[in-house]
This record gives C-alpha cells, structure tokens and sequence, in this order.
C-alpha cells in the first residue's frame, strides 16, 4: 500500500509535496523515490518527526506498528493518514485516539470504499431521504482468492482483516450500529482452521436507526472481487453492483458472456486511493474534520471484534459491550 | 401457424368462438379440432362462406393462396385476419384489397410484432413526443437458422420473407418510408445462392419525417432469436432489448454468463399472437378500424420489392415507383 | 388462487380433466364454471368425496380450513394438491400428514416457486456440482404492498404468511436448515404493530450442508415485485435476477430509465402455476412422488415457528426443537 | 488536446522523457510547463526541430497545420506521433506521407479509440475467428453535443471530423472499405445548414471481406457520449456497450433508474490517450510498425470525401475512386 501511496501522490495529487519516504528496506524506498524524482529517503521515521517543513505523514507500516507510530507523529505535530486497522486491540486504538486528540493533529483513516464513486452514490441517494426510511441493507465483499498464510497469520482473523471495511461501509451508509450477529466457516481452505480464522462469513447487523444489515465475506470469489450492495429504503431500492473488466458481451451457442469482474482490490478502487488522500490534504490546507476519523477507526475494530464473539458464542453481541469514552468525541 | 392461432382462439381468447377448421389434411384438422373440441371440420374453406353465423375468417395458408381467397371470404361478406404477406406480387394484393374495400369488410394482416409489449412501449415512448423528433431507427432481426429450403425457394427471398416484419416495425414507430437502400449477401450458407437468394442484409431506410432507418437480418445468430430496436431522437433514445430465456446469471473462473437468447420466434412473440387476434375481434365487435390493414401489408410487400430492385440496381430506389391508388385509403 | 387454478387446470392443463368446482359461495363458483364450461358445481366438498369418478382434489380454501379437509380428502382416497401453509399449528399439520400416510394418498404442497424457469436453473448449476460447495445463499423477496389487514390478522405472521415460500426455496436450493436467527421489525407500516406482526424481516440460516443462508422480506417494495437469489459457491456463483415488464431502456438528459419491476405474484409465477398442476398430475399418472411434499410442507412451517421464537429471545434458534416422526419419511 | 497529450506523458509515461512544449500562445505553454515541471517553452516548433537530443514530436496543432509541420518534423530526422485528421484534402496528406516515407521516420496517427479495452476485446475476439465470419458490423457513436460553430466551420463535416473515428474503428475491426452509401441530415440543430454541414448520418458500408456495416453519427445525444458497436458473425456475435458513470441503480415507484453515459470523450477514453502515446514511444525505442500509420490517417479522409460524395449524389460511392499509390505501403 505505501508504494501505491506514494506514487499516486507524486502524480496525481499536485496539492501535496511529497517530501520523503521512509522505509526499513532503503533500497526499496530509494528505488521509488528514483523513479519518482524525490529527494529524500529515510529507514527510521524519526528523522522525519523533526523535520519542521513536514506537515503531514501517512502511515502504510504493518498493523502492529501503526498505533506507536500514530503516537510519535501526533507528538510531533504533524497530521496522520493511517491505513486500517488502527490497530487489532482496542487498548492501543485508545491510547493512540488520546495523544492524536491532546496533539491536536487531525486523523484521518485509510477506509478507501468511502471515495468510491458507485458507493458515494448509494449514499447521496439514501441520505437526501428521496427514497425513505432505510430498512435493509446487504454488502457483498468477496476477495478473489486469499492473501498469503504469513499476512493472514498476523491479520486480526477475517472479521478484523476482511469485514473491517464492510463495517465501516455499513457505518457511513446507515450509521451506528448496535448489535452484530455472526457465523464464521472454514468452507473451501482448510488451513484456515489451522490458525484459528475462518474463510466464508454472514453478518447481520441492528442499526441505532432500526435498520437491518447483512454482510457476506468470503476468500474465494473464483469469478473476481465481487462488491456490491443494496440498500432497501422505504419508498425505493439503491443497488450498487459490480464494476466489469470491459463492456464487451459475446454470444454463441452456449449463451451470452462478459469478462470476469475486475480482480483485485487495486483496480477496482484505483480512483479511491488517490481520492482520499486527495481530500486528507484539503482537509489540513482548509482544516475541515477528516471525512473518516479515530471513531471510525475504533468503531470497525469493535465491531470486528464483536464479530468474533459472537461467534465464538453463537449469540447476538452487542456493541455496548466495547464502548469506552473515545467513542464520542475523537477526531 | 394456422395451429397456433387455432389453439390461441380455443383456449386463450374466450371473447372469440371458434366455430369450424379448415384444412386440405382434414386428418390433420380433425386432430386438432378433437383436442380442443371444435365440432366442424372442413377441407374446402367454401363450406365456411355459406355460413352465415361465421363473422369472421382467419386465413393462415401458404401465400400464393392468400390473395384468391381474400377475395373469396370479402365477397361472402367476412371479416378477414390474414398471415403476412398478403401475396407476392402487388396486383393480386392490388386486386384483393379493391374487393375488400368494395365488400366493406374487415382486414387485419397478421403483423404480430406490432403487439410485443416492447415494441409498442417503443412506439409510446416515440409518439408521446417526450424524448424529441426521431432521427435515427435501427432494427436488429436475426433469425437463429434458416427455415427448410423447400419454402425458402416459395418465399420471395429475404426481404419478402423476413425483412417484411421489420419494414412493417419501421413504419409502425415512425411513419411512412419514401427510399430504401439495401446491400444483400450470401455469407453464411451458400445454398443461398442456388436459389437467388441472401442470408445476410442491411438496409437503410429514408423516412417522409426526415429519419433515417437501418435494418439488419440474418439467417444465422447461432446465439438466438436476436430481436431489437431502438429510436435515437432529439431528447433521447429508447431501445428494445432481447428477452431471455431465464434471469440467471452464472461466474466462474472464465467469466460471466448467460442464457441464449430465447430461440424461436413462436417462443419470443407467443403473447402477440394471441393480441392480434383478440384486437381483430374487438375491431369486428366494436366496428374499429384494425391496427394492421391493407395498406400496411401492401407497402410492407412493396418496401420487399424496392429492397430487391435496390439489390440488383446497387442504388437507392425510392418507394414511389411502386404507389397504387390503393395505398391512401384501403381498409 | 383457487381460481386462478380452476383457470389453468381447464385451459392449460389438457391432461388433467376438471369435473368439479366447489366453493361455499356457489354463485361464484358458478359463474366461473360457466366461463369454462365446467359442469358440476358444489358448496359443501364433501359431495365430491363420494364420487368414485375423481381421482384427486386441489384445496385452496382458508388455511385454518386446510388440514381437516386434507383428512377428509386423504380417507376418502383421493391424491391432494394443498395450498401453502399447509397449517399454522404443527398438532394439525402432524396430524393431518399420518393421515395422508396411512391413506396412502400423494400429497402436493403448492410451493410454486420452485418451478419458476430461473429458480430451477440456479437449482441444475448448484446441484450438478460444476461451481463447487455450496457455501452462501442470498433469497431476497419483498413484495410490492401488504394485503389487507383482515388477511394479514389470520395469516400467521409474516414469516409464515411471506418467509415461508424462501424457506421452502432455501431447502429446494441447498437442503435442510438447522438453525435460524431472525430480526423481524416494524420500519413502514405501524398498524402492522397492533396485530403483532412485522413488516420487515432479515434472516440467517445454517444448512447442515455447512451453508449459510439469508433471507430478507419487505412487505413494500414501492419499485414491484422483488424476487432475487443467489448462491455463492466454491467455484463460481448462480444467480438469478427480477424479470421486467419490458426490456425498454429509455434514456433522456437525466439517464436511463427501465420499467418497474412486475408487480404481481400471479404475474411473475403464472407459468409456475401452471407447471406445478402439470407435474402433480404427472405424478399420479406415472405413480412417481410429488416435487414438494408433506416434509416440505410441515418444515417451512416449522422454520416459521424457529423464526417467531428466534425474534421474540433475540437467539439463534435450532430446528431441532421442532422435529417429529413425521420430518423423515412423510409422502 | 495538446494539454491532455502533455499532461499525460509527464504523468503517466514514465518510459517518455518530455523536454519541451511549444505553443504560439507562449503564456499557455508556460503555465502547463510550470504546471508539469518541463524547463523548456517555445512558441516556434523550428526551434525544436534543431534539437538533436529529441527524438520524436506530437502535434496537436489545428488540422490546417498539421500537414506542413510533418513536412518539417520528417525533414529533421523527428519521429511524429500527429493527431487525427492528418489534414482535409487528400493531395496535403499525400505529399506529407510520401516526406514521411522518405525520412524514414515513424508516423502514428492519433486514432485513440483503437485503444479501448472493449473495442481491443471485440477487436481480438473477431480475430480470433472463434465467433466464425465477419457478416454486419453496427457502430454508434453520437457526440453529447455539437462544439463550437467557429471549430465546425473548419471542421471539415461531420464525415471528416467525427465519422472520421468510425471510419478507422471499422478499418481496425473488419479491414478494407470498398464501397460507402451516406445518408447526412440536419435534424436538430438548423445553424448546421447554413455551414452546409449535418447534425445526423447514418452509413453503410461494405466492405472487401463481404461484410456490411453501419455507421450512425449525432451531435445530439442529451443521454451521454453514446458510443457502441456490435461485430456479428456467422458463428456469433461480440458487443461493445457504453461504461456508466457509476454502477447505481435506483429503484422507484416510477421504475429503475441508471445514471447517465459518462458525457465525455475525455472521459470516456482517458486511458486511450495515455496508451496510444505509450505505444508509440514503444515502436521508437523498439523500432516496430505504429499502431496506427499514415494510410490509416489517409484511408479515413478518403472515406470522408466517399461519404460526402454519396451524399451529394445520393448513390454508393466505390473507394476506389479516391486511391493513390501511397496506399498500400506508407509507414
């Protein structure tokens, strides 16, 4: 992700001056910064955090490491786009949402779906109120294969690595959520069980406004990376379906047929990446609050665990049950 | 298609009384007639003129007899539905609808498309005036496989054959046609050519309104019965799709697939050949004029013609070589 | 429906042969014999049930009537088609099945649904195995507007009245359900809370088969009849799509626009009703079983019962706690 | 379409090194080169001409000029990547070609829609011969609206300035054109007469393989930049439809509602623009054939001229009539 951070803003984001890149592997960041004509490359971060003429940083690093990090640049003043998750225990996200909330520096979450155009749409449509009350809604996300064993192993499990961003659609489409119910299988890759996760999963979802939601997630959509959803109002339907790879329809004897559904997460919300750093940079140029914030951040871990729990004991959770005084009022 | 009709009456269209069939093979009748429980059966349709309680006579025999026998049933004082093309040749038409008009009774000629649910929502939308002034038609018309040769040798070739539906479609979305291009080709079946005929054309189509008009046909979209059209106007366009044979949509690895389309136009138009009869009842009960008269199976026979002549002559060829003082007035 | 049965059966169904009609309004059953030329009509079944001459009745009276008419029906040694629910209570249902047993009757339950052309091609992918394990089931089902309220009191409730139906076509797509969780509410219409019932409902099902499944019903879909499914597999996904009432595509300045969805469930699932009768006449002929039984009957209305008891404890609900001797080997 | 081109290869070609932009409005020139980071501006493209150390030119001048600058660029050894159309009049583009070839340098002229992804898979698919011969080829292609009278004036016509794009997409799809019949109108917009150009065409075309094809042009069309094509052949059918702004439906009472067609040529085929470029500094650096060579740039004025002369003379107009030697083996 920090590669194709830093290249979409060295060339496509002409707001923001992209001044360094840090990683631990210095030939990696040398290379791209070669390629893109940036000056400086750096192995530890904190030579960054003195820098006075760095406004801003964004975090790509394992997930492990972003809460410490957040809390050094926050510290140091500078503004922080993190890549989800926050964090996988809620006790980190807490301590980083303090010291980025005492620093005074904004945050912003790097939940992509938000900016996509299909998706922004559905939410247009569903906030004017021209269609009514919401009354149901379904995510589809299904990856097109699954990620390797190393990265699954450390990701947080499916509900934490995967749903995550469903929850956080969910959120921005219908508002809070109350309640979560959830079934976790190891359906098609049996080293799933191996370490604990599960590959295929249902979501049900009680919404503070009375609304229903459903989220299915599975590893092996064989046909691309399907992303849809639907909300169901009271006086109309906002679908949004699948992007295709091209337009083209053949026909034979056999049928009709369209290509597969883009691939990979990349092609598919290409413009999103792009697009939300593009706006985390207004957002510090016209210091507006950041379109996806620390509670949003939080809330998709809680919900992710809650998920878990709900497995573990077949039940109906409640998001109650992992509140703390972070939820209300973080940025 | 004298069965459909028949069983369509019998069953589906109780307004009607189907009181006797008519056919040479009186075993075949017979057949029929016992399965739906018509009394009479006759093999010389003269039988049926000297009934008076007969109001009305579908006619549904080959085409070289249609003319004769208009001829016969107007002047016992019958309404007529007769099966397109009314004949070959424009005088015995000519001859025949001077009879009609002269008998004073009623003709409807069996154009079933304009009874599809899409094409007249089409000829809504088009007449209504809301999307503009039409500009430009394409009709697609694409049989699955090439009837048997024995009557592709009687038919009148492509244009009289096939064609005669689509000329008759164009005119009933947008008016009269004043000059008709066409190109004609055997590309696919060269048995084509042993009897003077084309499995493939195109054609163009000048309008009196000032639009202008493609129609394709085929003998062979091996993927189905490929029906469409669509009206580009002024402020707007409105487009006919195909029908499927089911709403199932399967992925796999390879793509996204569909049915064919539904393959044989008795499957496709089987609602608009119940309408047209039903509509020609009401016309006799209600004394309305039929919404496919005379004229209209007469220009669609001449716009074959001028497709032929077109053909032959490599050059656009204008309908008014072929008027008669029967095109403005019959019934 | 009974009606629209009596229709069918003597306009579309030339196997069957219908000899009676009875209903205890004998006007209207009357009027209707007339119109199809149907000689005997009666107010009181039990007439019928002497008549050595009938081989099988076809009940769609009330629900609350059904069971006790099935006894008569059964030991009175005629074949049964039965309208859905086959009862609210499972005493009568059970009941009303050992009956049917002993009498050694074939017993239909109208389940139309299952043969709806695109529902059944969903069924032949996933059960031929080509697009793998079966791994999610979406059914979404919302009809266009409640029926009236004297109705909807002796219904049974939403998830017997409405659910019922996806129960049956989540068993017919993927086998036996073990465990329901359900959310049922009231977001449209709060006279739906005076009768305690809801009018919007999402479901989670667990398939023995390792599946999961969800079900959502509205009881206003303003947009029409909305009836969608899919399974999502370990190779591929089937799924099948809402028919339209045309295929017309109108576009204009502010985008393109397509009909409604149908409206009615007589107008979508005409031809399955057509086709259920069919096939419970094949089956008495051939000696074959029913397509959908005295089992599949009795577990729909179970699942209904998991369904109400799974919203009032806010709990996952086991099928188990409903199974009888009957679940196995019922006919 | 200079500045698209320019922003494009510092942006998104990283394999091209841009050095210099030149505009006779210099202030324009040097706001992008500020823009882009490019050091050099000048207003007289001779003085780009002198420069040893570039390899290659784009012009993207006005057609008028496009001629005698690739006299020039071709005289000083320069590589030309010209946009489309090389210029109105044959003889121009027949002196410019014949320089060109005798240079030595590579010509890619700016047919940007070969590089559609949908029309490069309809373009492999036909190919690959896997859906049988060629039979009708139907392309749609209609501008959302007209540009501003004073570029029309110049234009050349609809036929050279926007069929022009069609005439290539044909060539590339089926191959030579022998024959074109053009039917031009104005029907929208009554200011297209008094330049003595149209607002509407419809094509037909035949071409060397056998098979028949349609062109459609509007300037009007309120819905979008409408642009499809359909290739069908003897053993099936490959479609290109139109990309959508978003994936949105909304479901009303009125219906189903879809955005409309994304309004733009620069938005439609954005990626064209980057790939084009991209591949012709690939055939440089590799030193292959362009994509698209100077008798592609001189064969779709030809048909131009064709589709003007049918028009006036309302008869089909052999290509013929318009060939030089320059046909077959300019580069």
């Amino acid at each position: 992700m920090g590669s194709v951070h830093v290249r979409n803003i060295a060339r496509q984001i002409p707001e923001a001056n992209l001044v360094a890149i840090c990683d631990l592997r210095l030939d990696v960041a040398q290379k791209i910064a070669d390629e893109l004509g940036i000056e400086r490359v750096v192995a530890d971060y904190h030579e960054l955090l003195e820098d006075k003429s760095i406004e801003a940083i964004l975090i790509a690093t394992s997930t492990d490491t972003h809460a410490y990090i957040m809390q050094d640049v926050a510290k140091a003043g500078k503004h922080i786009f993190c890549e989800k998750p926050l964090a996988l225990d809620l006790k980190s996200i807490d301590e980083a949402l303090t010291t980025v909330k005492e620093a005074g520096v904004k945050l912003q979450v790097g939940f992509n779906r938000r900016f996509d155009k299909s998706f922004k749409r559905v939410h247009e449509i569903v906030g004017s109120g021209e269609i009514g009350r919401p009354c149901i809604l379904h995510i589809i996300s299904r990856d097109p294969e699954p990620p390797a064993m190393e990265f699954l192993r450390v990701s947080g499990g499916m509900f934490l690595d995967m749903t995550i961003h469903d929850f956080d659609m969910a959120r921005y489409l219908l508002g809070d959520i109350e309640e979560v119910y959830a079934i976790g299988k190891v359906l098609v890759s049996p080293e799933f069980e191996d370490i604990g996760d599960v590959d295929t999963n249902v979501l049900t979802l009680k919404f503070a406004n009375g609304a229903i939601g459903t989220i299915d997630n599975s590893r092996h959509a064989v046909y691309g990376y399907d992303q849809r959803l639907e909300v169901f109002c009271s006086n109309g339907v906002a679908m949004a379906g699948n992007e295709s790879e091209n337009t083209v329809i053949k026909g034979n004897p056999e049928g009709l047929h369209a290509s597969r559904i883009p691939h990979f997460f990349m092609q598919r919300y290409a413009p999103c990446y792009i697009e939300e750093v593009r706006q985390f940079i207004e957002c510090i140029r016209d210091d507006k609050p950041t379109p996806t914030n620390g509670v949003d951040g939080r809330m998709a871990v809680v919900l992710g665990h809650a998920a878990w729990r709900s497995v573990y004991e077949n039940r109906p959770v409640k998001v109650s049950e992992f509140l703390s005084s972070n939820d209300s009022d973080a940025n």
